[in-house]
């Protein structure tokens, strides 16, 4: 089974923080609005969305800091995912 | 009888959660805005809503993850249906 | 006398629940927006509202699903009515 | 002395509540949002207000049901007036 | 010193209500968002403000009835006044 | 050192009020919304802000009354400045 | 590791306020929404974002007076850094 996510939404697996690594991402947990990093799994087709062209920036594969305040979690298959607005990822990570 | 959503509108019918099954899709229901299993039961003609043009992407059929804050639930013949907007279906399970 | 709705606004009168039938409709009362069954008594005429233009879809006589929370209820020669946007109309039932 | 509303605002003139009539209209009090009969007194110009194009569908003499809710009430002339936008009329009654 | 209004706002001087004339106007004052009598002062160029296009439609000398909800008052040279955006001008009294 | 707003922003310079002076601006400190009078010191460059074209209409050397309640305190080679939008310019004192 | 910004975002390194130099600036810490000093690292492509497009007038480099109000804290490589809309930087400092 496989998530295709609709219009402008963007499908993530997050990654584990490497808390201990060095040169790893570690994210604060303090804030209401946590950011997070993730890889991305799907990706939606874009197009018109609530009345706005929107065009996808980001690649199934590429690593993402997004903001979780509007995500869904799912899970499948055992797996959990979340699923983003491409407006809530902040940066690709290279 | 049988119910016609209007504009960007998509009736759903609930699937039941296999939450014993290993494969299956088990939603975490700590959250407020429960995201939900459904099948597309039927689908409204899109067209122009709220001054925005809207064009249908899921069929009936589809398997989705829908977000249940602004669903409406509707009981027709003894079956329970769910009223929601299509920006309110996250993805599609394929 | 008789309600001429302005603009996109459906005159509606409420269809009593018939609970007791198999096949009937029954609606949970327990949401705090409650879905209600209804028949269109008069439609507005449309054309352009707050700016964007509304084509009416639903026709005197339909019995719809709608939703109560911007309704306004109005009593005209004894008879009670419901006063809502078209766009608080969720399905039609055919 | 007169009133002229700007914009889309039409001035109104609160119509005594028949309640003894059977065929009177009797509205409702225990909602918060009351819905009212009143006469229309005058009419803007309509034109665009807010950036939007308003074309007005009220004339003066017209019975209508308006929402009080953003209706500010003036007293001139020992006459007790309410100014609403057209949007918050609901329906005319003919 | 003199005010200029910027955009679409206008200055008004507010009138002393006269409670005890038959025909004045009398404005109730137990409503959150108080209409009051005022004279117009100096009138903002109008033009684009917020991407719309704003006529100016009230001229220095008219009385208006207005909505105090968004006004600033202001003090200059012992006056004061208030400023307001036109659209919180509800009515010209003629 | 030297502050370049971005966009539709202003730097403003605090006037200090004079409260004693008769023909001075005296600004009522009761109200949740401060007024306030201050000195334009740079002008940002207007455009397209958030999808509006702006054009900007205070000069530097400017006297005005802006509404404190968006601006932001920064303080410069121990000057105190404030930035607003200049939208939350009121009006200019001539 | 290189943090690339999507949209109109702009990855920013705050900068230590200097409190004790003079001419150094210092931004006072008792507002809710406060301002910040911070250098820019990296600046998203902009483009068409929310529907408008948006022009990067910031460049890597540049010191800038900036709203933490909506920006994202993020560390990687035991740097820290924050990410905020452009619309987020109130200033440029020369």
């Amino acid at each position: 089974m496989k998530l295709e996510p609709l219009a402008d939404r963007v499908v993530l697996k997050q990654l584990v923080a490497e808390e201990t690594t060095k040169s790893g991402i570690v994210l604060p947990g303090q804030s209401k609005e946590k950011p997070q990093q993730a890889e991305v799994v799907a990706v939606g087709p874009g197009g018109v969305v609530d009345g706005k062209e929107v065009t996808m920036n980001v690649s199934v594969g590429d690593k993402v800091i997004y903001s979780k305040y509007a995500g869904t979690e799912v899970e499948l298959d055992d797996e959990e995912y979340i699923i983003v607005k491409q407006n809530d990822i902040l940066a690709v990570i290279r």
